[in-house]
């Protein structure tokens, strides 16, 4: 049998297929598109789909849709999966949707729109449309939305023995599954046991005795933020999902868990550079440009904030126009230290090391970082800029702008997501452009206002 | 049964708990200390000790190093790691490292300096220690240092109930285990089974019947990102490791990648921002400096690049010194438009959604977006100008060298990062200071070179 297998083994994604599958479509070859999809996992077929044009997948879609599967339509991304569902003759999606587990569809269905949303549900069993219903009746990004509700469980009296017999005799298991979880008669759990201990303990063990110390649950109600931070923490591999009155409704697993983790962080790192959460590579031109305009327009107002601080002192710069030409440098900076200070700080709070039994010392830390800095590369601007301009007091007075800058960059790198998580608001949503704002305003308003005062 | 189950159940991590504990420390109240540390979970353990600082650390430690088990030194942060390791008594650090899984000791080898290293493999048993070293002859960060050594596996012939026998029989098994791996007489892995598939078949069905879709094995020296990137794509659970002849050498679980893909993640945000990679918020203050300080100098010399530029307009600007007011609105919209499409780009290349089918489309599309971007904040931006300083044309000149500098910001936001990923470089590798680079000095230039010739 090694043969069938090495015959049906999935081959990789790369540039040449993909060619090779655009010439494909081209001709209209079907046998030779056939032969190029039929060994691609399922996630690369999602890949493949998002990263040629529009019109190539249109021209893909219109020659082969009858072989998208529920597998496929899972692994799409968001931007392009309502064009491929429009694509998909109606008996084709009612056949892939009823492949998926709820969990699968529920997170398809939640990034629909109404419509489309009907479409799916209309091709569901009865009974899995209801679970479905159910699921999307839990908050958005929770727990309940991401469980699946198979579940394997034994009463927590029974032995291996029993257990074993049980899950020979089920009808219907879970694909993936790696405990049993133990129950007591209102389905509150109470434990679970590794399917690896059940398998390799004696028969009458009772399954009390062998269940593993990393148990816990999770409230269905949890945002699935915290479900990935407790996989991730805890090293869990799958987690009972109890409702209010602690009875079992569901399990996740960590395959799920991993990719909230993902999502999560897509979302700070594109947060951090003022981008749309949504934003991904396979986005159109219009919807990219509405997503990144309006913390563009944010940035505007900031900059024409810190222009008018410049402005302040347009005598000065007529007078000595070296200071138009050092005071980007000192923003710079300034902006430069205050993103890593910052970035440092969005993913300490995401990882939960920033809390408030090292707040304090890590702001201490962040301004003694600044001062540090602050004082090496006043040494280094004061005298470049003496050479440069051959007058030592605009050196001291850039030097003087370069410490006081680099400290208010550590601290304002530090207290502005410090502040927005006490607040309630995620720490990673644009605080870039807020801290260089102040970065900008200080350090053109202190290296100007200096200028004023000393040199003219 | 339930009742001890929750005398034992873990305690969350807070505020009140680090200040209940400083307090025991401070009270060298044993018993209360270990009354308060016993219910925390050893990551949970671990957070403490990086969150309180050095001083308290110390005097924790004094106190409660006895404690420390092998779980929570391998969650401790680098950051720490050694400072801990040092305040440990000898036999406690050589129990601590016994009770662990090897390539749990080699993650934590891996980090430390040579003396330390020698400390951690004098205190393993003979057997325990070959086997770390030869983890640690894998190179740095490969799949070979990631892997756990020991396997379960079947003859491929072997029914469900020959596997089960063997298992019962089996005298040591893996903490963690979720396949039973099929391989031929030479060892070569040819498929899995899922433990649960196992539990719910029948004794006499052949394994090889009920092996699972997904397998695929990954090759010892491939570089750990890849695994992560593996895991991530294709939904793996545990995957066979093999050597350069085919040969299973050891398995990769899906906690071990997960954490992989945190860190590589870690590594793309911190990078991105000009951060050191094994930044932490636990790392002390000189170590910080030390570690942000060659990216703000490399900066330093792009903002005196940009600052060069300007300083051949000086004449301009003493003429009309609004110049030097507007100037830093055309280079700070530049550099956040860039920053946004590098993002993007990076974290697109990062889950390979970003490739050779795509670049062309992508890199049309960005610069599209710039366009757009750029028409509509040229518009905004002009009538800005002209209302502010009463001079339609420096509107004008404004809103052209916008038009051009998001275009070029689009540009080189893709550019940028895909050409070092090209060179074999990591495309978050301070790309933002690069791309920041352009965005000014184009800014400067367009803007301050077209005023020259219109307005003066």
């Amino acid at each position: 049998m090694a043969e069938d297998l090495n015959e049906t083994e999935e081959e990789a994604l790369d540039g040449n297929r993909i060619d090779a599958v655009l010439d494909a479509v081209g001709a209209a070859d079907r046998p030779a598109l056939d032969a190029l999809m039929e060994p691609l996992h399922a996630a690369d077929i999602a890949d493949l789909l998002e990263q040629i044009g529009p019109s190539d997948r249109n021209a893909l879609l219109a020659l082969w849709s009858h072989e998208i599967d529920g597998e496929i339509l899972s692994e799409i991304s968001d931007a392009i999966r309502e064009e491929v569902i429009e694509a998909l003759p109606p008996e084709v999606l009612a056949e892939a949707v009823r492949d998926l587990e709820t969990d699968d569809v529920v997170d398809i269905l939640e990034d629909l729109e109404e419509p489309q949303q009907e479409l799916i549900l209309d091709a569901l069993a009865d009974a899995d449309r209801v679970a479905v219903e159910q699921a999307m009746s839990y908050p958005e990004y929770s727990a309940g939305r991401l469980m699946q509700r198979e579940v394997v469980v034994a009463p927590e009296h029974w032995t291996v023995g029993e257990a074993i017999d049980f899950l020979r005799g089920a009808e219907h298991l879970p694909d993936q599954f790696y405990h049993v979880i133990l129950v007591d008669p209102k389905m509150e759990p109470k434990g679970y046991v590794t399917l690896g201990r059940v398998l390799s303990s004696r028969r009458d063990m009772p399954l009390r005795e062998i269940e593993e110390d990393s148990f816990r649950t999770i409230e269905a109600t949890e945002p699935e933020a915290d479900v990935a931070y407790m996989f991730n923490q805890y090293h869990l591999i799958s987690c009972p999902v109890v409702d209010a009155s602690d009875r079992l409704v569901g399990v996740i697993t960590i395959d799920d868990a991993m990719n909230v983790l993902d999502e999560e962080h897509q979302e700070d790192m594109l947060r951090l550079a003022g981008v749309g959460d949504e934003s991904s590579i396979s986005d159109r031109v219009l919807e990219t440009t509405r997503q990144r305009l309006p913390w563009l327009f944010v940035n505007l107002l900031t900059a024409i904030l810190a222009s008018m601080v410049i402005a302040q002192f347009e005598n000065a710069i007529a007078q000595l126009v070296a200071l138009a030409v050092l005071m980007p440098i000192v923003a710079s900076m300034g902006g430069n230290a205050a993103t890593q200070s910052l970035t440092v700080a969005v993913r300490a709070l995401a990882t939960r090391d920033l809390t408030g039994a090292n707040v304090v010392r890590v702001i201490w830390r962040e301004t003694a970082v600044g001062l540090l800095n602050g004082v090496f590369f006043a040494v280094v601007m004061g005298l470049v800029s003496w050479f440069w301009f051959g007058d030592q007091v605009l050196g001291l007075v850039i030097a003087a702008a370069m410490v006081v800058n680099l400290v208010v960059a550590g601290m304002a790198g530090i207290l502005v997501p410090v502040m927005m998580e006490r607040a309630g608001v995620d720490p990673a949503l644009a605080s870039g452009t807020f801290v260089t704002t102040v970065t900008d305003v200080v350090g053109f308003f202190v290296f100007l206002g200096l200028a004023a005062v000393v040199l003219l």
